[in-house]
């Protein structure tokens, strides 16, 4: 029988178990701090020269020249025009899908005018640059590359750079195929640490950019955090969760394939299922143990249930979505009849998939929502990727010369009581005009 | 003759002069990042307790119990009802303005349906809790208190709670006024990296939040970026600056005190002017070392003009527009004649003031907008403090049965070509509905 912890929210010790099993630190050892920092500082300071060291040592690859570090497009072209038609249709598909979504998100400017002419509002740009980093070798899914590359250009980012590594010069012609049809602008076959440090600072070869987004190993997270505040981040993920409630009407195999698609990831991941129908969850932990043994993935699964799984018995609806509350999950399956009706009861999560037919890998791959969301509990305060990740706002103010004297007034009473005079006088400057 | 430097975009060696003056880095040393990661341990570790002892030893005073480091909110009424009405009623019309304009602000929700019948869209909620830093002391600011706190109750966050020291026992009335009229709910009198400790964490007697906004030393600023992740923060911000465009048509003793009034706040403080009348550039000159004699802040002033401040002739309007784009400044006056013909073309800045009328000091105050901005050129990737920061969204996908099977199919073939067999086979589970 499949090892997963089974809880009660009438448990005396429930709040307690479920915080252990929720708690996750990532935490960078120093080992990997330093050996962080130290490429970074090689990067700033010598540039491609640094880049090609790190590519031989980490990469198992040597460029002749910096020059061909980059993948050039009619490579990312080419990508497309060799994988299967039924990939690329696939990709196509999905492309324009979250390039539908996306398109929804976008910030627009506003202003408006105060009765005495002065004018406040709210000027929305893109970033001019944005940098992509994409995982090599095993864990490079062309998904992703859509997710993070198609806001971005929806919202008019006017160069967007990929970085991959090539480990043992190995390309992954669907990450390439994907780069193409979602229209990255150039790509370079860097990775690690040294990729991060290239695109915050620049190099030679490779320009540096104003934000950097995308998955990675623990030295490219690390890197990610070092060089923030020279350029902007995306979240720091961490492992990768799924709650679902259901009402016990859903098929229970396919809530359990539910639960692997999210175990299936890594070791890590996380896989909860609460219900208030007991039956219901001994029928899916019977779905579970019929159904692992089927699975290409099954050792991961089946550690990542042990580790971090659970299904849990709530007293009723009311209980289950306080306990989804608690959580903020990643992605919140709402597998119950008329989802509709509670959805504004969820007050945090990453992703919401609506009604037994809304699997979560509808959402992963194709269905237009990002698929890059907060995990660990931060949906308490953070957003899934989006357009608005890749633009900023200015304020506007231009003050009629009415407004300026009134406006002065006010600012100068608490300059004042501020003990900052020259911005009472900058203030009463303009205020002079009517008095 | 005061000692700001004038440069040229002509220079040969402008770009990198300019870099210079540019150049900022915000490194907290290992001494600070220690002593921070100890009090955080601390404070996890023993909650009030630790809290207790922090402010006995770095706040000089000794709470008889962890509750009587609460500030009842009776005690804030308190301090609005005795603060000069000069004072109040400044406040109050601030409080207002701001409020206006956050109002603008807010996100709202939507959807759209596919012909399928297939639901998408985004849900927006507010934060549950907020903790809001405020400096003690000689720079405790009222004004602060008023930006951060406004919007996110704006936002409809539940609870916000203020921190802030107060050395000595010390209380500056015009903050706890200020809290009070922006609609703090609860107010402790702790500060440092125990209060940042304390609001990610929670202890028995504060509340753990969910983003943690507001100013503070490098301790405090050190201690956002430790528990960033645990909880929300808002940026780290680096000294403040203004770059003023100016086309030689106001007042030049104008111009010259709003390069004191952002001077005035430290001596790294920065102040930029960018003309391309050279006459107007001496006129100001002349404005600053006639003015400077009768400034309060005077050794402030003079400090960062000297090592941070600069005049710059450019050739002409477009290449001044080039040198703002490059700063991405936080504070942007576009002094001319007709500025909302060109705002357009100002692709990064944190607030932009516009016109001969709109000293920024107005801006920092009353006018409406945000004070809390983007500095040292993250407004390349940044925007300034909202109501936004204190919303956070989520996504919501609900498939239709035909919607589901259409869907299943691009899924399958990505996450197989993924190689994630268990997200497949969740999708293909609800394609076959149609099959």
């Amino acid at each position: 029988m499949t090892d997963i912890q089974r809880l009660s929210t009438s448990d005396s010790d429930f709040d307690t178990r479920l915080d252990g099993l929720l708690a996750w630190e990532s935490v960078s050892d120093d080992r990997v701090q330093q050996i962080v920092a130290e490429i970074i500082r090689e990067v700033r300071a010598r540039g491609d020269a640094a880049l090609l060291d790190y590519t031989a040592r980490f990469d198992r690859w040597t460029p002749a020249t910096p020059a061909d570090l980059e993948l050039p497009r009619a490579r990312l072209e080419q990508a497309w025009n060799t994988i299967p038609a039924e990939q690329r249709q696939a990709l196509e598909a999905a492309a324009e899908r979250i390039r539908a979504y996306a398109e929804h998100q976008k910030l627009a400017g506003w202003s408006y005018r105060d009765p005495d002419g002065t004018l406040l509002g709210q000027q929305v740009t893109p970033l001019d640059r944005a940098g992509l980093y994409v995982p090599g070798g095993k864990a490079a899914y062309p998904s992703s590359v859509l997710m993070n590359a198609i806001p971005a250009k929806v919202a008019g980012v006017a160069e967007l750079i990929m970085v991959v590594p090539t480990p043992d010069g190995e390309l992954n012609e669907l990450v390439l195929a994907a780069a193409h049809v979602a229209g990255v602008d150039r790509a370079f076959a860097v990775g690690g640490a040294q990729a991060v440090a290239a695109l915050a600072y620049g190099t030679e070869t490779i320009p540096g950019v104003d934000k950097i987004v995308g998955p990675g190993n623990i030295y490219v997270a690390t890197a990610k955090r070092a060089v923030f505040g020279q350029v902007g981040i995306d979240m720091v993920a961490g492992p990768s969760e799924i709650l679902v409630i259901c009402d016990g009407g859903t098929d229970p195999d396919w809530i359990a394939m539910d639960l692997f698609s999210q175990a299936e990831h890594d070791e890590d991941a996380q896989s909860i299922l609460v219900s208030w129908d007991a039956g219901f969850l001994d029928r899916v932990a019977a779905s579970i143990d019929r159904l692992l043994p089927t699975m290409e993935r099954a050792p991961i699964i089946e550690a990542a249930l042990r580790a971090r799984g659970a299904l849990i018995l709530a007293r009723d609806l009311d209980d289950a979505i306080a306990v989804a509350n608690h959580i903020a999950p990643e992605h919140l399956e709402l597998s119950v009849a008329d989802p509709e009706s509670i959805v504004g009861r969820i007050r945090h999560a990453g992703a919401i998939f609506m009604g037994r037919y809304t699997a979560e890998a509808l959402g992963d791959y194709c269905a237009g929502p990002n698929h890059v969301l907060p995990t660990s509990r931060t949906a308490r305060f953070s957003s899934p990727l989006g357009v608005y990740d890749f633009q900023k706002r200015s304020s506007l103010i231009m003050a009629s010369a009415e407004g300026s004297a009134r406006l002065a007034r006010t600012a100068s009473v608490l300059a004042r009581g501020e003990g900052l005079t020259a911005h009472a006088r900058s203030a009463e400057y303009r205020g002079d005009v009517e008095a």
